[in-house]
């Protein structure tokens, strides 16, 4: 699997690389880029830098650079950003709805990044039906449904923590492989499944550690 | 700086364990809990959840597992939310708006979090005076004057991210020590500041990585 062999703190820094590369190349004015500047902008040390982009293959030359439109090429087709990635979202309460907005927003605007919000859900017959830009919410009882017509295989859920679990489940039997769960709770996938966690009430606890000297 | 003390990885576990234990006094139905039993709720192996905690002291007894409410009272105080925390959102698209709800939501019916949302701001006129649960938008040009007399020390920014480094700095001179910066765009703060990075489009962007097998 993927994912054994590279560690997730590595593979969290790559969309930060291809950002900061995709924004040179937008701005036209910069052939190569040393660790030194790529790290500056991404806010990460060169020599992390170095090490990181080594896991993948030998992008830079020493005292030269990386090649600016070639690694960002490169890190699209490790991020699986090169093809066109569907993405669903089920749970469009107020989380659901601005993460659908933001994807949408973010996604449709930018070539580069091939992720598309292909579908949304929720269980609230009051909900469903309902426009978010050019989606309609569909009821989730479809969820298998569509994700298999679909080819979806990334889901973000973002339902109540009573229901996390069941919907991750059910994700699963219908092909998904990577999963965003925002839901407050933990819950567990099988391991050919990449589960990840966001929890926002989770970072804003964390923060109050801080404000003490 | 107290940061320099404990590393992040394990702050951010804290309030894993904190919810587990929140939940077990509100069931009622436990007085001590096992280093098994916490680390399987929170997703956890035991061998660090016994680790993390011990940075903090000597909480539970070989062979006897942690007293529930005193640890949950603990992890409170050591996270700083057994007082009130006061909480600033600046930009207020669907993204502020969701995590303004969410917190109001989170935070007003749960009497053990002292997270308080207490101020929202936006720089768009129109959005200027719309009410947002029991709090009312404010310009943000009134940012520094409002974080100072309502001693808000906690700030989550949520702007474009052209207008986020400008924040953050705003925020820094009017006393914020712990921000939280959702804007797609890397920023820098003081030392005496803690900043943290929470994009959603990283998440969503790193996630295609596990889609290949």
């Amino acid at each position: 699997m993927r994912w054994n062999k590279i560690s997730d703190a590595v593979v969290r820094r790559l969309p930060l690389y291809l950002r900061v590369l995709d924004q040179a190349v937008r701005d036209g004015d910069k052939r190569l880029m040393s660790s030194q500047e790529l790290g500056e902008r991404a806010g990460v040390s060169p020599a992390l830098v170095r090490k990181d982009l080594a896991w993948f293959g030998e992008f830079g030359k020493q005292g030269v650079g990386y090649e600016v439109a070639y690694l960002r090429d490169e890190l699209l087709r490790i991020l699986n950003l090169d093809k066109v990635v569907n993405l669903a979202i089920v749970g469009m309460g107020a989380l659901g709805h601005a993460l659908a907005r933001y994807s949408m927003d973010r996604y449709q605007r930018d070539s580069y990044y091939q992720l598309r919000v292909a579908a949304l859900f929720d269980a609230d017959p009051e909900k469903i039906g309902e426009q978010v830009g050019n989606l309609v919410i569909q009821s989730v009882d479809r969820l298998e449904e569509v994700l298999e017509r679909e080819r979806i295989r990334m889901v973000v859920v973002a339902v109540p923590a009573s229901a996390a679990q069941e919907i991750v489940d059910r994700c699963v039997r219908a092909g998904a492989r990577a999963i965003l769960n925002f839901a407050p709770v933990h819950v567990t996938a099988p391991e050919h499944v990449y589960l990840a966690h966001t929890d926002l009430s989770l970072e804003l606890e964390r923060l109050a550690y801080y404000l003490e000297d």
